[in-house]
């Protein structure tokens, strides 16, 4: 890491915190941060607009007007595709800039190096691997889907200190308070799908949609224009007609187990997808309909269901990273569990990865990251 | 709070932080810390000796030789009573200092204002309340015993991240890190007494004791030199004669429900302490237990059992703290809950005051206070 300066550290940490300004706009585009930097001076910076709109270095080199001679921070490498819009390793050459500095290579097949390459053909002087670690977790869903074909799929959970989540009878109510819901929106705004079960649907009435007036970050209007997926997997196509979710503007999948002609066309005049997913055990493949988000451009997907489905998806390994709210009560010993998780054994015990815990207002937020399972030494 | 000075606070803050290295050797008698200032300058300090020695005052006067003018920042006030050493109250007017500011008045019946008043009959200026709330907590045990007759009980759980103690087969091991163990030895060292079930001496052989080795504080002798008393609540005596907290140094009582003198007096040959503490459920009356510990100075209790007692304890209204150490492991939903309280109604649902919580190592220790059950707005 010799070969970067202090200055390159804060110019590359400015990048990254410009990216984090995109995470609720750009899906299914990784979200970047641009500085252009002349005589230790920023002439220009940006982030990337929301799908089809200008990249961040695009941004940053019309914020600069002239970058000749100039140093681009990038968050990661400029793309060397034309996509929606042309490669930006062409624009950096054209603009002039003699040295770019990125975080990371791109993993996406057409970059990979490609983007380098456009520069240094150019005799334009790069660098990669500065602060690599936070961009990568500013994209992580993003290098997941690229990496392996699958999103990067939270599970989001409200429980008591003592793990439970609703009385046994059913009987529940929000148990944790509104700084916490307001938390659960920003998760739900960078989500590109929400998946819950038909159960919530039933007695909830759940919409799962991202509400503005909630969100607490900037430009929240922004974030709530393009509202992600909502999948209700629902085996037997229990889903009410009047149920809340299927009366809503966007995307509704309903991912069913077993075909019903008659009440998929019911749905489908509604203006809702309905797809036949079918797994093994007869109930919807949750890892298939991951798959299906995936090739819709889902990065992030996040899980909103009860103990069961949650606990299913846990086993499957369908589940990169928990976010717990524990609310400050005991519900007692005959409540519903965190997750249906029926192990026997010390041995089938689950590991966790604690990245970080802080409070919201009365409450706790727990992510963690599930491991590999290991044996115990 | 306007009486006080920048001055009066950083010297009271200073007299806080030697009271809290007392926590461990000044049982039954609260920690105090005194500081003696003469123009801005301290010239002698202490704390609480253990029970017998000398009081905070006292050993600060000594280190000052001349106290003359000064003025003596004291966390609690000085004592107006004959005990086992001559009143503070009167060691300060023979000192010549003229000026006394307290964090608190001291609530014990033989103080309780009384050194206030020896100390303003000789002339001396005094004040109180400066830091008061930092100087209850550190005395909240001796607080609690002096203002209802009762200790302070901490409940000591270890859990992982859904609730879950061990399997549903009994099956268990420890499952916190070290970090977080040796953070119990130091809960341990600051009790005077620590509360098990016969459960955990059949099955786990507890000993219960506090080890110097494990303990991260300054001077770990001194706080092992007195171990807490071991209570194991043991309804029909069903202790093993080879349990190994059977043959320890220092005090150990088995509280039984019902009288069997074969048993006893076998018992008793071996040291132990047997009381008979009959509760109206046939097992042994934990609140009752408390007084008898109470009557023995005890100000601290730390409960350190399994799901059913503990669970019984906290339903009983006996437990002030929870002490909560949270594992990054799932055991699953069949696994053993957290504390036996068997709610079927959210209504029922207890309210915890979330204190701190602070890692170790992996592990998270969520300290929290029960709150009165209030009913659901």
């Amino acid at each position: 890491m010799s070969e970067f300066s202090r200055n390159d550290h804060e110019y590359m940490a400015r990048a990254l915190r410009l990216a984090r300004k995109g995470l609720y706009t750009t899906m299914p585009n990784p979200t970047v941060g641009c500085v252009l930097v002349r005589d230790e001076k920023i002439i220009g910076e940006g982030f990337t607009s929301p799908a089809g709109g200008p990249h961040a270095e695009i941004n940053a080199l019309t914020a600069a007007g002239n970058a000749s001679g100039a140093t681009a921070y990038v968050s990661l490498e400029p793309c060397a595709h034309y996509g929606r819009t042309p490669p930006c390793a062409n624009a950096l050459v054209e603009a002039g800039v003699t040295r770019v500095v990125a975080a990371m290579r791109d993993p996406n097949p057409r970059v990979n190096g490609g983007g380098f390459h456009i520069l240094e053909n150019a005799g334009i002087q790069t660098a990669s691997g500065l602060m690599e670690a936070e961009a990568r977790e500013v994209n992580a869903g993003f290098f997941k889907l690229m990496e392996t074909g699958l999103p990067l799929v939270r599970c989001k959970m409200a429980m008591s200190v003592d793990g439970r989540t609703a009385m046994d009878s059913g009987e529940s109510q929000w148990i944790t308070g509104p700084d916490a819901r307001a938390d659960v929106q920003q998760w739900r705004a960078r989500s590109c799908a929400i998946i819950t079960g038909v159960d919530s649907i039933i007695h909830d009435d759940s919409s799962l949609t991202v509400r503005s007036g909630e969100l607490r970050i900037e430009n929240p209007e922004a974030a709530v224009e393009k509202q992600p997926i909502r999948v209700v997997l629902d085996s037997t196509l229990r889903i009410p007609y009047n149920a809340r979710i299927l009366n809503l503007p966007g995307t509704t999948i309903i991912a069913s187990a077993h075909p019903d002609l008659e009440k998929q066309k019911e749905l489908e005049s509604r203006g809702i997808e309905v797809l036949t997913v079918p797994g093994s055990d007869g109930r919807v493949d949750l890892s298939q309909m991951l798959k299906v988000l995936a090739d819709r451009g889902c990065k992030e997907v996040l899980l909103e269901t009860g103990a069961r489905l949650a606990g299913s998806a846990v086993r499957q390994g369908c589940v990169d990273e928990l976010l717990i709210y524990m609310a400050p009560i005991l519900l007692g010993s005959q409540a519903r569990p965190l997750f249906e998780l029926p192990f026997e054994k010390m041995a089938e015990k689950l590991y966790l990865d604690i990245q970080e815990t802080r409070s919201f207002g009365q409450d706790l937020r727990i992510r963690a990251s599930l491991k590999e399972r290991v044996e115990q030494p």
